[in-house]
Parts: C-alpha cells; structure tokens; sequence
C-alpha cells in the first residue's frame, strides 16, 4: 500500500486543554524542535491571541527554522456579521507568521443555532470568507469542520455544505472532527465514503477519546480515504483526549504499511513519548501500548518462558520496533536468567560469569524500590557499580553543612547555605546565598570545590526534578530528586532519595559533581583524591 | 435491537497479570461483591493451585452467596500425554468448587510446535478430553481459544479444529481470544462471521489493548454476533492491559442498545472503577473515557460558553447516566464563562453582570503565566476571588520563620523550624523539628495556630506535589507546589508559586490553613479575624 499519510500534532493546542496539562512558551518550543525532529508534518502550537503564552511560541517559532515540520497557529472562523479584515481572531492568526493556519468552522445546526444563535447561512459565509482571506494571504489553509459526525447525522446536506464551502474557497485539507468523540467506527467508515463523492479537497480526520475509540476511529477513517489526521503525542487534550499519535504510527506504519514518518524515526517513539510526559511533568502511563513502561512486560510465568522460546508467542511486534525494551517482571520465577538479561541492558562492564553481578543488581532492585530511578540517571549508576567495585573515592568528603530560610514580615525569604569539606586534608568553609535551600547549598558547594578543582566552574545544573514518591503522607513523604547537569551540551543525571528534600537534593549534587570530576580527571585521578 | 450480552470480569485473574496490579484474597472477595451488585454474570476469581491465594479466594467465594455473578475458575487444558483425571491442574479447577470454569487451550500452530512441542493433533485431544470430563463433572464450560486470531490467520482449519474439538465435548461458550492484542477490527469482524459459518455454539470475544484497540475490537466482535464478552474494570491486564468494561460497557448500553447490565446499574459505573481503582491503591487515570474526573472536564472558553446553554455541544451522553460529574477547569484558556460557573459552583457571590469578573479572569491569567495552577487548586482559586472581593482577611498573620537544615558528617539532616505568628494581636512563638523544611514549618504552623483555633488538629496533609517550571535554569528555577489536605475524606487543593520552594510551600500550606478555617467557622467568622 504505503500511501503517504500527513501526521498533524497538536499536542501544544488541543493537547493542552486536558486537564493537568500546561507548558510555558519555552516548553512549547522545546517539545516542536522534538517532533520536527521525529518528522511530524504539521505542529499546531496554539490560538495566537486567545492568550499571551500562546503568541510568545508564535514569536520563538520564528527565529528557529523547522528542517520537515510547518508550524500552524490556530483560530475560528470570523465571527457572525464580521469580515475577515476587521475580526481581531483572523488579524492574529496572519500575524502569527506561520506558513499553515488551521481554523474551525461550525458544521452542526445546534451549534449554529443555539450555541452562536446565528442564521444558518451566514455561518456558511463566515466560513467561506475567512478561508478565502487566508488563503489571498498565502497561507496553507486547514479547514477543521468541527462536531462534522454529530452534524451530518443531524443534517448531512447542511454538514456537507459547510465543508463544500471552505472548499470551494480554497481550503486545502477538509477535517472531520468528531469533537466530543461520541462516534463509532462504523459511522466514521459510512461517513467518510459518503463526504468522498461530494468533495475533492484531501480529507483528515480528527478524532477524541470520549468512547475510547479515537485510535480505531483513525484508523477507520483513513482505511476509508482520509489522508492527513490529527493526533497528540500521548493522546493528551480535552476530557478523555484526543486520538493518540504514539499508538496510530505504528499502528499504520508498522501493521498497515501506511508511510506516516521516516522509516528509521519509528523506533524513536518511545523516547519522544517520554519527552512530552516529562517535559508536561506529568507521570507516564505505563500501560500505554507500544511506548509504555509495561508495553512488553511479562508477569505470567507461562508466558516468560514462551517468550525466551519465542518472542513472538507474546508480542505483537518487537520492542525495538518501537523503540521500548522487553522485560521481564520479577516473580518466584525470574533467576539467574532475569539477572543476565538485566545487567547486559544496563551495559555493565562484569565478566558475564562474574561473581560481583548478583550482588550489584540486588543492590539495584533494593534501591530502585526505596524509589532510586536508575534509568534515567545513569551517572549516579555508574557511580554506584563503581563504588560496588571498590574502585572510588569521592573527590570531596563533606564535614557538613547548614541552610537557613528566614522569612519575615516583610516579604520574601532570605536563604543561606554554609558548607565545609575537605580535600586531601585541607578543609574549606564557605557560604553562599540563593534563591531557595538548594540553590544556595549548590552555590556554596561550588564555591568550597573550586578551590580545589578550578574546572568545576565549565558545569551547570541544566535542569532539577522533585518527585513524591508516597502520596497520602502529605509532607513527610518521600522524594526523589533527579538533577540534570551539563556540559558543553554533554548531559548527565543524577539521583538522589530521602524524606527529607535536602539530603536527596544533596545526594544528586554531590554526585553530579563527582561524576564531572571523574570524567575530567580520568586520567590523572589516582583513586584517591582524597 | 436489545440483544442481551454475556459479561465476563477478568479483573481478579487477568487483571492481576498486569505490572503494579495485586489484590489480597479478602480484595478479591470485595472486588467479588461489587461486581455482583452491579449485574456482571461472570467472575473469573483466578487460576487455583497457581498459588495460595488465588484458592483462598475460592474458598472465601464459596461461604458467600452471589445473588446473580456465577464464580469461575481459570486453568488450562490437560497436559500431553496426560489423561483429564490424572491432571492436577484440571483436578484443582474442580475442588474450586465454582460453577462454571474457563480453560484455555492452544489455537496457534506456532504455539503448539515452539512453545509446547507437542503434536498438533495431541493438543486437539488434550482440549476435547479436558471439556468433556469438566462436563461430566457437571460445570459450565467456558473454553478460551488463546491466541485464536494468530493462529487463524497462520493456518484457518487448523484453529478451526481446535474450537471445533472444544464443542464437540460440549463446551457451552467459545472464547476466542486476542491474547497478544496484535488484530485490528477489520480483521475481527472477518474472522468472527467466517467462524459462525462453522460452529454453532455461542462465541465470546477476549481482547488485549496493545494496540489501543481492545475497546474496538470487542465492538466489533459484539457486532459480528459473539454474545459473550470478557474484560476487566479500567482495563487493568497484562502489559498493556484488557478490554475496558468501563468502556465497552456504556458503548454497547447507552449508544448501540444492547443489554448488559441492569438498565439502572449503568450510573453505577464511575463509582465501581474508583472503588477497584481503591482497592488495587492504583492513581486513578483521571482522562478515563466515561468514569474518569476529567471525562466531563470543560476547560476552553468556547466549550464552557456552548456547555452552558446546551450541554449536548460537548457531551456526547450525560455525565449522570454514568454516575460521572460535570466540571468546568479555570486556566489561562478559560473565558469569562468559565469563572462565572466557577463561582456559581463554588458558592461565591458574584453578581453575573458584575464588573469584578474581568478584574478577576485578568488576574487569573496573568497568575497562570507567573506558574499557578488553578485548575487544580479550586480552593486557592476561591481565596482569590474573596480576596479580590475585599471580603477576606486572613485567620492569621504571619510575623516571620526561619528553618535551618543541619548535617553533620555522621548521617542525615536535622530540621528545624520556628515561627511567629499573630491572632488579634496576640503572638505565637513555636518551634518543631521534621523530616524535611516543609515537614517542620507545617507542624510548627500546626502547633501555633492551634492554640486559637484546636479545630485545625481535624485537618491533615494528605499529599505534596513539587513542579520546577523553569527548565535550564537548575536550582534557581521557579517551582509549584501543590498541596492536598483533607478532613474527613473531603478534600481540598492549594498552590504556591515562587523561586524559592520554601515560598511556595508557605504560599500553600497557609492558603490551606486558611481554606480550612473559612470552612470551619463559615457562621461565625466576622470577616475580621485578625
């Protein structure tokens, strides 16, 4: 088959009308760099106008180029008894400077009449200019027929003039929505066949999750013709979400033979999954299909010993495929075998028959379930097999250290750390203020290490992440603190675990530092700096 | 159409299989319970003699009368070269002592070669022998063709053989199951009416959800005429779960007419997958098609604005039909509607036409720039607004803290914090020691304003969300905190924004305070606390 389908995100717009989910204007920026790199078609970044964040991504867009992606801003329709030239919406829509606009336009006669409360055919006016004004303003001009289903089954003539009208002023993809994603598969199928005799413009497909049936409404949309569709990246958006881009590419790339992006990027899936859920801070789903943690998961003793006969007795595609890892779940079941498999994912550098290996991923299963996360801090793992190895010293030895926060009446708090160490014997004493305890305690740390190790001062900390582990104990709950350092854009994390955010706070840091001091001081550090 | 479909809950056993999913006997027999109250015919209890707890399940079930779910209990067929009654397997389904026994059986011939490496026609007769004699013990038989879909498409006569065999021995159901959720609808709906063409016993439908699709293709299994459908409450499973009753089950009733449940069960819904969600102590997945607390969640302006005069513009059924709830999210997307609904709801006097409310949406936004989350914080929200009604004064004033964090050489921090505060003049000085900064400044804040007001010894923290907003920007970044408190199961929500994480806790914990209070002395407080 391999027909070219056009993948549409709009995870930074329709994504963010679900609940919990917010990104800044850098945000924004961060998470479009990721999917034109992944080799999304179109990136709706948001309503220029409706709000101040989503103009300020309109302005960053442009001083940075797309290599495949065209940015899209999105909006309505002039409003009733408005032309395109005086209507603020489509004014901020031009000025946006997107080279792709996306605007919707009522195709339901509820929503015509009771909602706008306006005369039928001035709604098909207002479309039919606005897409016309557009268009003499060179834009590519994506025309979403919001609540299409739900109005062609109320009146299909009506829902079919709405779309005939952008059409006939240029539009250049038709997009049936299913807005409040109360429709099925067998309706999707019908109505699509049915809109492809009375149009010519390409169609896409716009579906939410309300029935849980976005994907498969996707999918029957373009089995049906549909050529462009519109997803986010975890199905993120309003209520239940929209159609989910993480399950829909493969699913037509890999079982259907569609082309939706490079063949190579697929297996990057995973990794653009997790970007988006920790760019949103927003826990994954580890039950998620293809990209989640559990994707490839075997519980069932049955089925971990058909898998390492054949992993095709339990799995639809391969994990890599997708980008994910297979794993094994530990039960009474998983011995030797689960441990080899383990630490040869870890990329540990043990003599595969070496005695030290039982040891060191006991010692990994019994942190990472006090809360240690080593898969995303992977200095502070090589650090800890090291250790484990008797072949580390740590590059400063901390006598202690002391964080005053003081508020008073009169504003904000004033916060200083003093820290003492030692390096070979010699102890330094600093202080240092900061905008809140870790700060002035990594302020104060890098003042007393620089007297030691001048080169300290080419690292930052890029990036600091604090997760409660245990709900329910309010503010005595545990922590986990992942940091995310950096240098010349060489990262590293690290991790540290405690009640108290401090000490896991300090743990990270302080091995964020060591680990920089290593690798700077591969080769004359002696094992013993100290 | 009305056509009644048999309902198989496979939470206790399949659900079980899936990562972070564990249920106790006694949950088991709770879980047991519930879904017989709300009309499942069938409950899968688990696999006995797989483990200890899965037989005392059983033996719990047995001392309990279901008024209308008959218990089933899971196994697998007899082994090669083994005889039904020399089987332990078989031998503990019948001492579950349950009416009806689901038994699983080979369709794949890739199973059966690699897996097993037994001879294809041995496993037809392992399948015929293991129904019959469950028959002659006189239990309803439900045989589950693993894998039905794969191995059909592999090899068609050979999958047909096996169920074939399955009802030749009197099976009363055939299962056919999509054991690695690899099959899309169009290919269920195929296989489904080709195999009615060659048995004549009732078909049931198995699905997994590996490719977003299990929802789908149950719909379409129930649509090609299987009447007997399995799954489990939220869709928990192995890897990426099973079919979604929650889902499947207001599709089928609601939207296609078909009966399942007792026509008054259905508003019992949401209220069945948060009790399972409870029990299995799992974070409910708030986006969750018809149950979950953003199902019904109106956050853009427009679809406040349309949801208001007509709730049929952006709900596809009614929340109620559900037992769901509708709620409007304040956000930097909401409109003026938005926080009149808001306000409404929240029982704030805010004069519809009042001139405040632009003021107010202003000041929302430009917060939600600053980092602050309302959506999620309703309770800081209405502080707000009486604050900027000038109908407020806080039940406390805070004169100042100071917080020092100690560590020493010999192990983790000491925490320390004091606090002045003032009620009508009169001062608090406290002092308390906790696990970390915010721990110590909460029941340092507890102790002083206990003392004027005791009723705050009723009120406790539940959970502590931290966010770093500024990303790049490491320890000096801005953070959001978010705080749960709680009385007596009621729960409430504030936030805190700042660049320092103390700040934002105080901002927090004392908006939390002070919620609380307001609550508490509703009649009595005259405005004028302080």
């Amino acid at each position: 088959m391999n027909q070219t389908i056009h993948l549409f995100d709009t995870t930074l717009r329709d994504g963010t009308q679900g609940e919990k989910v917010a990104f800044s204007a850098k945000d924004k920026l961060r998470i479009a760099q990721r999917l034109d790199a992944f080799g999304i078609d179109y990136i709706e970044g948001g309503w220029p106008g409706s709000n101040p964040k989503d103009m300020q991504f309109f302005e960053l867009a442009r001083d940075h180029t797309f290599d495949h992606a065209k940015v899209v801003a999105f909006g309505s329709t002039c409003r009733a008894n408005n032309s395109p030239e005086e209507d603020h919406n489509i004014q901020m829509l031009i000025d946006a400077g997107t080279p792709a606009v996306s605007i919707f336009g009522k195709s339901w006669l509820l929503h015509v009449e009771e909602a706008l409360k306006i005369d039928t055919m001035e709604n098909i006016r207002m479309i039919h200019d606005s897409v016309r004004y557009l268009k003499e303003h060179d834009k590519e001009v994506i025309y979403d027929a919001e609540h299409f289903f739900d109005g062609y089954k109320a009146n299909p003539e009506y829902a079919l003039s709405t779309i005939k009208s952008a059409e006939s002023a240029g539009a250049d993809t038709l997009v049936l929505c299913d807005t409040n994603g109360g429709t099925f598969p067998n309706e999707i199928r019908k109505i699509v066949n049915e809109v492809k005799e009375h149009v010519d413009t390409p169609l896409g497909i716009h579906a939410h999750n309300d029935c849980e049936l976005a994907v498969a409404n996707t999918l029957a949309a373009v089995n049906s013709g549909c050529v462009h569709l519109q997803g986010t990246v975890n199905g993120y958006g309003e209520r239940c979400g929209n159609a989910n881009l993480c399950s829909i590419i493969p699913n037509l790339q890999l079982k259907q033979q569609y082309q939706c992006v490079p063949e190579e990027k697929v297996s990057e899936l995973s990794s653009l999954s997790r970007f988006v859920s920790e760019v949103a801070n927003l826990n994954p789903n580890h039950r998620q299909p293809y990209v989640g943690q559990s994707a490839f998961a075997h519980k069932g003793g049955i089925h971990v010993s058909a898998v390492m006969k054949n992993a095709d007795t339990y799995e639809h595609v391969t994990p890599e495929s997708v980008g994910n890892r297979r794993r094994v779940l530990v039960s009474d079941l998983s011995g030797k075998s689960n441990i080899r498999y383990k630490s040869d994912q870890l990329g540990i550098d043990l003599d595969k028959e070496s005695e030290e290996i039982p040891a060191i991923v006991d010692k990994l299963k019994q942190m990472e379930n006090e809360g240690y996360q080593f898969e995303a801090a992977e200095a502070s793992l090589e650090l800890l097999v090291q250790k484990m190895k008797k072949q580390w010293e740590d590059y400063f030895k901390l006598e202690g250290f002391r964080i005053i926060v003081e508020k008073n009446i009169s504003g904000d708090s004033r916060t200083e750390a003093t820290i003492r160490l030692t390096v070979n014997g010699q102890m330094e004493h600093c202080a240092a203020e900061g905008s809140g305890p870790v700060h002035a305690l990594d302020k104060a740390l890098r003042k007393a290490v620089h007297r030691f190790y001048p080169g300290i001062a080419d690292m930052h900390l890029q990036d600091y992440k604090v997760r409660v582990l245990d709900h329910k104990d309010g503010t005595d709950a545990k922590v986990r603190v992942l940091i995310d350092s950096v240098k010349n854009d060489e990262p590293w994390t690290t991790v540290g675990v405690s009640r108290n955010i401090i000490d896991a706070s300090w743990e990270a840091l302080s091995d964020s530092f060591n680990y920089y001091l290593a690798n700077q001081h591969e080769q004359t550090h002696n094992k013993k700096a100290i």
